[in-house]
């Protein structure tokens, strides 16, 4: 058990290490699996993680459980300053499109059978729906370009939101949870965080989100320079930590840090996390940052063309399985990946072996 | 229409040109769908692609109808001077593995719901069972190094043979044919017909297969390089020109010619083609060398690990959707990439446009 935190009200999550002796069984059982060693390449390594995390035995297959996809909503402050193509009135719009079903990530886990929670952690203008999952910290972050996006407090809540969101869908079976979010400006939120989390310069790791022109884009760049600056500072000058939790309450968001709590909810359960995009990296760096050991539950799915996505993955150890240019969020990444862990629980389930199969060893 | 060939019994295809003039329509259909204009990334242009093949208005839908998945297992004498890591009766094995279900192709199919075929195209040892569709060019190609693989009238066969092992198929509906291969030291093959029609050293191109050592590596690049030399001085001493009929009997393989053939008859019935990594490339490239039109109706589904893959690609303009290190064959990356198929036509037919949604244009 870990306890960690820079408040007394931090929540505290129990994450178990992967059981690593079992790992060498493992790669013997796909090894003897009808191909030249190493043959079916990432799909491999994923086999003997899926298989550490949810199998006990060697003659144990993989089951993909319910898989379920959530998407958070947040607003930011920061969006106010005109970063991003489109104004905060936008999230709301995409809420509601995905509780309409018209979202590309309704059509991506209708597609490979992946159920889909919408969670309004914190958006700008609230809607009274029963299919969202209601669990706003506020009306969007406080514009972190000069002050804190949100109290110690909404950190903790956050974390127990996000912990919240997925609990029920877990207990009801599922074993494999994917991350996506939607929040207008969410991506200078992301940067912020791992210029701070990583120590990296911002001009090393902006990017132009889902495709903001020169203009903003230099905006952008000298606005998350500055908020960066001034909370280091901030943070430094009161003798704290640059961890997670003060990098949140700095620059996070709502969307971002209810994704930590859940992550680390998911991790806490032994089950799968399917990490999309940029922000969801974020937020995986953060849980990390939190519970080392929750890196080894995560699933990498997409390498965005976010330039500092690479960055963060690098950072690490992480090759997604997919690398298809989206820019979108929404947690499509996850969503389009989910049928490569199917095909990779059904050759780890199914394959015939070179004795079984009386063909000749490679 | 068009005719080609070397020779007078060529097999002749009539493929239609895509209508460009509706790329337009299609794409702008795609930017009212609520998303930033292409943050879809590569399904955008692959949605694009499939909307052009199978649709007629723009009001209709993708449908992807009854995807099947095509292996062509056929030997190769030049397997006897020991360039792979398997003898030639590995090839008869696997194809016995495919019919039993074993194989990673099986669980793939079965995973991504595609009908599996299994073509003895030419393997050294036949099989008897009458789920194997049985049209053998021969046990096996004559080795390439110092003699022609088969000849023309095997070349005119095999296409034949490819188109008939795909028609019935199609005329049941399917729309969506995938193509893989098994045959030891195939990708001997696959080298030679890439260094003699891109007129290419074998250095620059040949690699390892699935996991030769040193020495081995060392015996397959002088052969290759032995073979290219004589075929390609053969060739010009006759006045002949280096095309895809004449490279196809000089260093083919029977899985190879008969995959041209299955693909110019996909290709032929305005349906998609599904091409997997370097060996099923190889095939792709001689069909398109016979007819250019045939490059538009394939999809690229896996950038292998196969070094001169990278270079056939390129050659090609293609990106493929997939890149998991495979180096299996068997059809392995088509069968992965199906679900970026269907997800593409799902967001393509489904997806809410801005104005349906009343979200903000961005």
């Amino acid at each position: 058990m870990f306890e960690k935190g820079s408040s007394m009200n931090s929540v505290t999550f129990n994450i178990n290490q992967l059981n690593q002796s079992r790992i060498e069984e493992i790669k013997h059982k796909i090894d003897q699996k009808i191909k030249p060693q190493g043959a079916l390449g990432a799909l491999e390594s994923l086999a003997i993680q899926l298989a550490t995390i949810l199998t006990k035995n060697i003659s144990d297959k993989i089951q993909i459980i319910q898989p379920n996809l959530f998407v958070f909503a947040g607003d930011h402050g920061i969006a106010k300053e005109g970063v991003s193509i489109a104004p905060s009135e936008v999230t709301q719009q995409m809420v509601l499109n995905f509780l309409s079903g018209g979202a590309a990530i309704n059509c991506f886990c209708k597609t490979n059978d992946i159920t889909l929670n919408i969670v309004d952690a914190g958006i700008l203008l609230p809607i009274n729906d029963d299919r969202l999952i209601q669990q706003s910290l506020g009306r969007g972050t406080s514009n972190f370009v000069g002050q804190s996006a949100m109290s110690s407090e909404q950190v903790n809540e956050g974390l127990n939101f996000g912990k919240k969101a997925i609990t029920e869908t877990l207990e009801r079976g599922c074993n494999i949870v994917g991350f996506g979010e939607m929040g207008i400006a969410n991506t200078s939120s992301a940067t912020a965080i791992q210029c701070l989390l990583m120590d990296l310069r911002v001009e090393q790791c902006i990017g132009r989100g889902t495709g903001i022109d020169d203009k903003t884009f230099s905006k952008k760049t000298e606005l998350v320079k500055k908020a960066v600056e001034f909370h280091k500072d901030r943070i430094n000058s009161l003798g704290l930590e640059l961890d997670a939790l003060n990098i949140l309450e700095a620059v996070g968001g709502f969307e971002i840090v209810q994704m930590v709590g859940a992550m680390l909810g998911v991790a806490e359960r032994n089950k799968i996390i399917l990490v999309d995009g940029y922000i969801a990296t974020a937020a995986a760096m953060l849980a990390i940052d939190l519970y080392p050991e929750t890196r080894d539950y995560m699933v990498f799915c997409h390498q965005s063309n976010e330039r500092g996505h690479q960055k963060m993955l690098a950072y690490l150890g992480a090759k997604p399985l997919l690398s298809l240019d989206l820019r979108l969020g929404e947690g499509t990444g996850a969503a389009l990946a989910m049928t490569l862990i199917r095909s990779t629980a059904a050759f780890y389930n199914n394959m015939a072996s070179f004795e079984s199969a009386g063909v000749t060893a490679v």
